[in-house]
């Protein structure tokens, strides 16, 4: 089943704001349903934004006229601001309007396999990464927020690694941390990892770095927002903390992420911006409140690794070492593999 | 307020099952409240439940004759086997049950106010140390889980030297981390600094090290449930983490428990036995189901930090630093300061 798909003349997607608890696929065939869907969050994940664009605009071509539709796309491109995904899938089949509808949708769809073919080479080049550095044929692996299928069309970035680990037998067991405040760990890794049959425990966010201290995983995995020219890795909040428990623990940290993550023009972490999230999140869980009334938080939604501590970044054309001294133009593009 | 006391002939304590959402003051006049106050953790903390088990058997002593308390208080003792202040409490009172019920009550009335002694020792000790180690007379405080009054007497260990800097005009911020799976530092330790006044904001546990290394805390300070000979520190969960964040950060860590926490017996942390607590902790949050059914988790409740990583142990009567190369056998003991 693929997170978002073009199936007979509309767009398909699942509702992750039901999961786990419901699997429901959403059938959209309007622009508004769209764009409340991606703002509601059931829709979600850079890569899966991306392609949710970019068939956005082929639906826009198959209803109405190419000016009609550069009139309606800036609505799409603007459902999340800071999803920059969204806005080059919007922009991508925008320029290829004028050779008509059926171009808008064959460039779609282009964009669609792309995205599983990236995540194909890059669950492919991080399994083998994963047993060259641990020097282990089977082995466990912690991870943190949702990196699988559900952030992509299907398969994902650091839990495609941990999928193809486990359909090549070396899967021994993952431990996703449940990622607080939003709890994509809990509610949609451990749901990918029961669908894919990959056994795992599901750990909380503070215990990780005490895991790895005591042996409990060979490798930690990650995804990533934004790579920064020096290798310093933007990921969701928590990394970081895994990042210092896997160093201290000598276990390999890697990064998992398509090369559109890669963002030259910053040259650090430091000048990544980090969106604080506010205090609702924080203080309670779906609607239970957990804190006293009027408690103030901090919470930053995202979180910086320093280069020092990423053992690997694996994209689908290339593997970077930032704590070997690696910088990013430092490795040349590959072809995929898959 | 104090958590546990003895008022008009019987003992009163906060039941902490209620909190942040309400203040219930239970009165308990009878043995059979008293365990099943203790056991559905309305009383929680080793200091505070030593104070229980005092307090418990002057009960018993006022109503009963020696025999009948004897045969009474294993009853008491065995409410929560793991928390070795509980017997000891008991012990203590039992051994003086010879000179009558007012001899009794008036040890358990001793043991209580050592508690308070303690804790104001410690406070004064720590908020010194805080401002000597960081070079500022106000600070930024980061902490876990509940380590305040409400965990002892009143005031308590590390939260009772984030309470004595506030008292002296030290205090910028504390910055407490929610404390997942049980959210002791979001229910308990954000009531209890609301209560006193003192400014904080919530942190989600994954987002503690990050805001050390973008420099939000001047210091950490966290309890501790047992401290090795060595000065690997025993204590919730999370800990270890902040430890390497702080470490990295070129932050203090601090431990701030009573000598009864110093255990000579235990040469390092790799001796401590970590309890499971299981998977139903980490699956949900407050009650509402966040993982899939049937879901695993390890669930470690506590983790070690080792003797490197920390900068100081405050006790009531000593300040011992580990990381320095200090073990515990290394300083001796001094009078209790306030």
């Amino acid at each position: 089943m693929r997170t978002i798909d073009w199936v007979d003349g509309a767009i398909e997607l699942i509702d992750q704001t039901r999961l786990p608890h419901s699997v429901e696929v959403r059938r959209v065939t309007d622009l508004d349903d769209l764009i409340a869907d991606i703002q509601r969050l059931a829709v979600r994940g850079a890569p899966a934004l991306g392609v949710a664009g970019a068939l956005g605009v082929a639906l826009l071509a198959s209803r109405f006229d190419a000016a009609k539709v550069r009139e309606l796309a800036p609505l799409l491109r603007a459902a999340r601001p800071t999803a920059v995904n969204l806005a080059w899938g919007v922009d991508q089949v925008l320029a290829t309007l004028d050779s008509g509808p059926e171009a808008a949708l064959a460039h779609a769809l282009e964009i669609r396999d792309d995205d599983i073919a990236a995540c194909v080479s890059m669950g492919l080049l991080g399994a083998d990464l994963v047993r060259e550095l641990t020097g282990k044929g089977r082995v466990r692996i912690m991870t943190i927020c949702n990196t699988g299928g559900l952030a992509a069309v299907e398969r994902g970035t650091a839990l495609g690694v941990v999928q193809t680990l486990f359909e090549q037998g070396s899967l021994v067991e993952a431990l996703p941390l449940e990622t607080r405040p939003l709890l994509q760990g809990a509610r949609l890794t451990a749901w990918e990892l029961s669908r894919m049959g990959a056994p795992f425990r599901l750990v909380a966010d503070g215990a990780g770095p005490f895991l790895l201290a005591r042996g409990y995983a060979d490798a930690v995995l990650v995804g990533s927002d934004r790579i920064a020219a020096n290798g310093d890795v933007c990921n969701k909040v928590g990394t970081y903390s895994l990042a210092l428990g896997a160093a201290r623990a000598g276990v390999p940290f890697i990064a998992v992420a398509p090369e559109t993550t890669v963002d030259l023009a910053t040259p650090t972490g430091a000048e990544i911006p980090i969106e604080d999230r506010g205090a609702a999140e924080v203080v309670g869980f779906g609607g239970v409140q957990t804190a006293p009334a009027g408690t103030a938080a901090v919470n930053p939604a995202f979180d910086v690794t320093p280069a020092d501590l990423v053992t690997a970044i694996v994209t689908d054309r290339r593997i970077v070492r930032p704590a070997a001294g690696q910088t990013m133009a430092d490795v040349p593009l590959w072809q995929r593999r898959g």
